[in-house]
């Protein structure tokens, strides 16, 4: 152990000899303890796990919860994977990983609620190591079906509390990089309400490698870009207050509003918007075109779709309802925690 | 009209003077003869029609037919587009079209019917003008949720026929091409038992510039390349041809598949196999990708998408059930007209 003490303090850039046994152990502790409350806020659903093996090198363990009394669905994946060389997409992004062998290491989830009421929530960390070269990312994003600005507050303020304990700059560009990540450019809306988003973390300022829009660029640069390299163990302690705000940020919003009636006419409009959780998942989302295009585990990767979809030529919400409220207000970038208040 | 017989005399290879008339009339017609038809079929469903401009010039009529007695849903659109520049994505198949306006055309289809014995089909034709370049592209394919070899041998051998009437090789090349385009590479999965699938004919024999397998080029290649050139007016007979032959290959399988019992096991079924069918669209598609990353009219594009979709994490068929049979026989490449004759 006297070696990781002391690479750590000579170079406090690069990981610990042990980091990936940590960050490992923290993203299945993570995958346990949101699988045990959910069970427990469920009351009736259990995960039934699938252990899998990867032929080039790691694993995984998927869990699903089916028809439960409060989730009509929810997926919680873990994964480790390793290999001789990062596949091309990433390493058009990290040209400096290329060359060598690389280990990877995540938690990833999507829970669909029955109620329509209930906002389907996602969380994703992640953690890359190839060579000298390694980073964080991840975040949390909530997407309501129906209007409800403190849940949307709650939800910012829970992950803006765990970042403002590391970085008063934090919550402003990675809530800003999750509304421009999440974004269906083909409907001009966002996936939901946000949250937090952030990838190539590791540490240096200059880290901002995502095809997100110039604003959010030129706004991580003036911000993160600037300030004194953060060390391997500020950014895992980061990740960790992250992961560990999902609870505390989503189960009361879960608790209250799946205890609301609902009728078929939400529902109906539930599973319309569910659609839009496929769409952008099929043809934005970064990690799911990649597993499906690079031999990733199908089922696995393909966990976060809902149960039941709808699709329906020229919807258009009443005017002056809540559906309308929803498109008008809560599928546009908003600051939530200057709302309200 | 005597330049335009002039021109065609002079050099069979360029279109003639009033070929972007006459093609529009042939898209407009097919979308008209294909409703018609299919709303005597239905019996109950009338198609609803939007017309639509676009900015940047043209427009469009989209017809949708919903809840009506044979089909849950049918949308067969027509779209006609002009402007300055080719989008890049088809420029980089096709640069000699740098630098020139362009022209295009095209119908599409996708039915969905109500019964699960009854498959889902799709239907192409489009026609591009840039400069001195110009091509037809298209195809149909048929998607069944149960397996029935007849059903799969009528829409082949009525497309064969079609084929046949122009060249002896079209069929095999053009099967083949549609095998390959349409495949689920995630799900190692063809989307259904195809039928044909041709892009980029502009009546020269190197013109093979899909992404498809290496397999395809060479047969491509080797079938048509060597061929002596055909005429605009050859090209345009034969994809005429395909779009007559659509309601005979398609129309008898609909109305009989549609008279038989089903239950909810088979409606379940049918919803589950619906999935694939977004998955192929919103994944691989290139004409949904493009258009939705290009500004399309996105209610059009989509209207491809089922009405009501299932996903289920781990799937499996019963042994022995005639999902099974789906999966082992009719989700990969068959030379349907070589069996059971």
């Amino acid at each position: 152990m006297t070696t990781v003490t002391t690479t750590t303090e000579l170079n406090p850039h690069l990981p610990p000899a042990d980091s990936r046994a940590r960050v490992k152990e923290f993203m299945q502790t993570l995958q346990d303890e949101i699988c045990a409350k959910l069970e427990a806020v469920d009351g009736k659903g259990k995960f039934q796990e699938d252990a899998w093996q990867r032929e080039e090198g790691g694993g995984g363990r998927s869990r699903i919860l089916k028809s439960g009394a409060v989730l009509e669905q929810g997926g919680v994946g873990f994964s480790e994977v390793w290999g001789d060389q990062l596949p091309p997409a990433i390493l058009a992004q990290r040209p400096d990983a290329g060359g060598h062998s690389f280990y990877a290491t995540g938690t990833s989830m999507v829970l669909h609620p029955w109620n329509p009421y209930a906002p389907t929530v996602h969380l994703n960390y992640r953690y890359f190591e190839a060579g000298p070269v390694w980073w964080f990312g991840g975040g949390a994003d909530l997407t309501p079906y129906y209007p409800f600005k403190e849940d949307a507050q709650h939800f910012h303020q829970t992950y803006k509390n765990a970042c403002d304990r590391h970085h008063p700059e934090y919550y402003s560009v990675f809530k800003r990089w999750c509304d421009e990540y999440f974004y269906l450019k083909h409907r001009q809306e966002t996936r939901g309400v946000g949250g937090l988003f952030f990838d190539y973390q590791n540490g240096q300022g200059d880290i901002y490698r995502g095809h997100e829009a110039e604003s959010t660029a030129a706004l991580y640069n003036k911000k993160l870009g600037e300030i004194p390299p953060r060390s391997w163990e500020d950014l895992f302690g980061f990740v960790q207050d992250c992961g560990r705000a999902f609870l505390p940020a989503y189960v009361p919003i879960l608790e209250g509003r799946s205890a609301m009636e609902y009728n078929d006419h939400q529902r109906q409009f539930q599973l319309y918007r569910r659609g839009r959780y496929v769409e952008f998942n099929l043809v934005y989302d970064r990690g799911t075109i990649f597993g499906l295009q690079t031999n990733g585990r199908t089922e696995s990767i393909l966990m976060s779709l809902p149960p039941l979809v709808r699709w329906e030529y020229g919807y258009q919400p009443e005017p002056h309802s809540p559906e309308a409220e929803l498109y008008s207000y809560f599928l546009k970038p908003q600051d939530w925690l200057l709302e309200g208040k």
